[in-house]
């Protein structure tokens, strides 16, 4: 249950600000997240991590000397925006180019991927390893599907100690691979954690019961079961762990590795050292030498009750890193000679809220696309309730919530900015940045990507025709499709936008006018919403669990052809 | 909920296996708990603190360099007995003498006082400093009164720093005092914690509500309200502690201070930040510089749903060991030098388990000792949960459990010391050293003290006489009162034990033979336990809710009392 808040909407916002009041002689705030405080050796490679809030220490509590430069932080249980990430890689950049690192789900993959895509344009060399510990998760054939949870830690560590000894970007993208593909976890939950504001936990585990490979958002699990002895939990994450050795390692016998048993917000310190007593005795017992281990809260989930097992298989190079210095807030490890404070005046943080000129054709154009973001958020905020309890059926319940606090933002957004003589393309970027940041989770980066595509095709300069709105609708398409990985049929939606896109672009072609053309899209994007209750998801969900879904239509492709259908009347 | 365990009653042994093996390049398991595993510097001081488990960090986890020496660990919430602080601060000692620090209750002064008297009667100088930070658990008047919470880091710290800087045990107290009386606590809790294998937890606070000044154990708060936002918990903590300034601090304006914002178990890190937010606004408002502050969880009590905001005045020196390096499983801070690893041979560890020689005539009678301790555990046993009913009313209902378990272990040692032809002094002084090991609590603390003034008496050399029996029940009486510090009325098991006392001694001044005088005693004993149903406490609960406690016996007075009872059949 989470008890201490003011207003929900600003729980992240003052968290952070709390945070950093608390850590000042390590970590400054800047737009996006937190930095170093300290100055970091010119010429070397910035590692910047992030990902949602709610699992601190992750990821502001790793950033100082030894571990992350930066972490860009999203709202709960939210990727960061593009630009937020953008925004403290660039802060965070020390010359040498930057490494993105975070656990794999849908929204930081595609946050991540702009951000970096932005990054390398304007000439900052940029590369990411995305997190792939959990085994249950995905199978080992599809080990790029896993999600990232505690193992987060050893790939932050080792390629922030790799990038700390001066290694190139390459060699720092190796090193944190290696890591990454030596990093499994295994974890079991009891109860889920209770959002600020919200009335009840965002899931629940029946009472004495155990969900085994949940994940730290309430990611379906792979079994149930009662919840066992200590002994007994030791012995299944051990067992789990020891079936699955990586390349390179061919016997736990001899072998060396580094064990992480992580309280997931609930289960006590006392606890973990019980189960830790028996998870040491069955490694010895397999040949495994032990290399510092770590017991305690590295990733948490708020108040959810569980735990994870992580086994981290070294070799040389890897026990070295692990074993070097650090001093974060939430991390300290050896002997870690302070680095001088960084001045303020050395950041380079790049102006978020600076508005590009703009023809008097684009400024007109701008109060259409305003328009067209109130009847977007009239349509949410009318069907906010109706959008969670869709999503709930297979998911988290969340998308009601976050389209209201995206859609709302950007219309602030939009508001200020076409005051402030702001074009087309711009309003609506600069819209779309406010939706990502404000909403979170995938919808969030999501409907971010799209407005950012629409708004690149729409650009500031000319009126924007039909031809160039087919065109913005055309890219968003695309944009999402490569970043999100998500394909017709697998529930999502993309199973509206691909649809209407064709039908727009067709009518468009064969001489119809915007509006015409637009509302035959709309009738099409209406019938591919009900025509997902039909499918179930590929993505995001253990499939086992997916099925129940069917039936239902999928909660984004609802609200993406309501709002499609409400943007006709402004046309 | 506390959910992860094997057998309950081995939770705290597992748990403590489970955290040496977690951490033993910083700490080594000996009897009664953890000493640093690294070097200390000879002719130091040794910095000793110690409590109830399930508080961790507090105690185990603050052990290493820059801290505390060792720590004693008793059960669950439950003072270590005295043998076990002793056999620690023997293992740490560096030869300049031993501060044993401990937070305020009843339990710990009892035996961290007979700890201190033993190693000082075998020539190891030994001060004590208990931690008072708590301002709601008793008024500025009474402030030796009150309650030791997340203000025992301060102390430990300091003393500790003091002691590494090469302090004489004489400065070390000073400067442990000092801080001691310049940290300041305030507390409140959303609900309690459930101790493993317990069906519900210790306490709930009512939902919805926050309960202002409960004690960490349970023990009774000032007050209830509503559940106030971040920011007037904040306010309500920050006004409080702002009202009572220390002595040498003559306004906050310009004063320097630590801040600790202190989680309990469930409160989780962002809602700490949220809070600390607007503690750090209040503060600098009020004109304070804060001072290296600490958010997070210092001092919990397993899943206890509660916070605490301690300030902690500096002044030069204790600025100065406030942020001194240092390097302990669960805080670190600064950079502290590798010492080297302790030899286990250097270890000046007392073995418990050797048994002095004892004349026929002692061994003989020890088979009348054994009798009794069966006797004593048969009511126990028979009378188990009752116990735990009375002393619900106005306690924390552990007593049977205490007693069954202090008994129980009573009498197993006993007959396997009686294997080993112990005499009747070192059977009844092993049987109560194990009673108080493994019993805990108040009441743990008050038989294994009882238990071993009779001891001291009875010896094991001659026969023990009526006349020698009523000597060492007068001992183990001056004992308990010098330690506990309760009197007649006071509604404790003093109200039965002083009567008993009175009667045996008179009786058999008198000419009665034992069984007689002892029967005459025991008479007037349960008169004497039923008359405290009468009586209010005045130790360790607070006042206002002492009250309920009328109508109802005292279930030390009553076990006490049925025990003695019990005891007359065997003489």
């Amino acid at each position: 249950m989470t008890r201490l808040f003011n207003d929900p909407v600003a729980f992240v916002d003052e968290a952070t600000e709390g945070f950093v009041a608390a850590h000042s002689h390590r970590v400054r705030q800047v737009p996006g997240g937190v930095i170093r405080s300290t100055k970091s050796e010119p010429n070397t490679v910035a590692v910047v991590i992030g990902g949602g809030s709610g699992h601190y220490p992750a990821f502001c509590g790793l950033v100082g000397q030894g571990l992350a430069h930066g972490a860009a932080m999203g709202n709960l249980f939210a990727s960061p925006s593009a630009q937020q990430i953008y925004s403290v890689a660039r802060a965070a950049n020390n010359g040498a180019g930057v490494l993105l690192s975070y656990g794999n789900y849908a929204g930081d993959v595609l946050h991540f991927g702009q951000a970096r895509d932005r990054l390398i344009s304007e000439g900052i060399p940029c590369e990411m390893v995305k997190v792939i510990d959990d085994v249950s998760s995905a199978s080992l054939e599809e080990i790029q599907k896993r999600r990232g949870i505690a193992g987060d830690l050893t790939v932050f560590k080792i390629a922030s100690a790799a990038a700390e000894a001066g290694y190139s970007l390459e060699e720092v993208v190796r090193a944190a691979e290696a890591a990454n593909l030596r990093t499994r976890s295994f974890g079991v939950a009891f109860d889920g954690c209770t959002l600020p504001g919200a009335d009840d936990a965002l899931f629940h585990v029946p009472e004495g019961k155990m969900a085994v490979g949940l994940g730290i958002h309430g990611e379906p699990g792979i079994s149930e079961q009662d919840i066992p002895s200590a002994d007994e939990l030791a012995e299944l994450l051990v067992k789990r762990l020891l079936e699955e050795l990586p390349e390179g390692v061919k016997s736990a016998k001899g072998a060396r590795a580094s064990v992480l048993l992580n309280g997931l917000g609930t289960v006590k310190y006392e606890e973990l050292f019980v189960v830790y007593r028996r998870v040491n005795q069955l490694l010895k017992d397999a040949g495994l030498e032990i290399v510092e281990p770590e017991v305690g809260e590295l990733v948490t989930s708020l108040d959810m009750a569980g735990a994870s097992l992580t086994l981290f298989w070294l070799d040389e190079e890897l026990e070295k890193f692990w074993a070097a210095p650090c001093d974060t807030p939430a991390y300290s490890k050896g002997s870690v000679v302070s680095a001088e404070q960084l001045d303020a005046a050395e950041l380079d943080i790049p102006d978020p809220d600076a508005i590009p000129e703009a023809t008097s054709e684009s400024q007109e154009a701008a109060e259409k696309v305003l328009a067209a973001l109130e009847a977007t958020y009239k349509v949410i905020e009318d069907n906010e309730e109706e959008f969670g309890r869709i999503d709930a059926v297979a998911g988290d319940g969340d998308h009601g919530i976050g389209m209201a606090r995206g859609g709302k933002a950007a219309l602030e957004k939009g508001r200020e900015v076409k005051e402030r003589g702001a074009g087309a393309g711009s309003l609506l970027r600069m819209a779309g940045d406010a939706w990502a940041d404000r909403a979170g989770g995938t919808s969030g980066a999501i409907w971010g990507a799209a407005l950012h595509s629409l708004a690149m095709a729409i650009g500031d300069e000319q009126k924007p025709d039909a031809a160039r709105i087919a065109q913005g609708v055309r890219d968003a398409r695309d944009n999402i499709m490569h970043f999100g990985k998500a394909k017709v049929g697998d529930k999502t939606l993309i199973d509206v936008l691909v649809p209407f896109s064709e039908v727009l672009s067709e009518r468009v072609e064969a001489g119809d006018d915007l509006k015409t053309a637009w509302q035959a899209g709309a009738e099409r994007a209406e019938q591919a919403a009900q025509d997902t209750a039909d499918l179930v998801p590929k993505i995001g969900r253990a499939r086992p669990l997916a099925e129940k879904s069917k039936g239902t239509p999928d909660a984004g492709a609802v609200s993406l052809s309501m709002i499609i259908r409400a943007v006709v009347d402004v046309l």
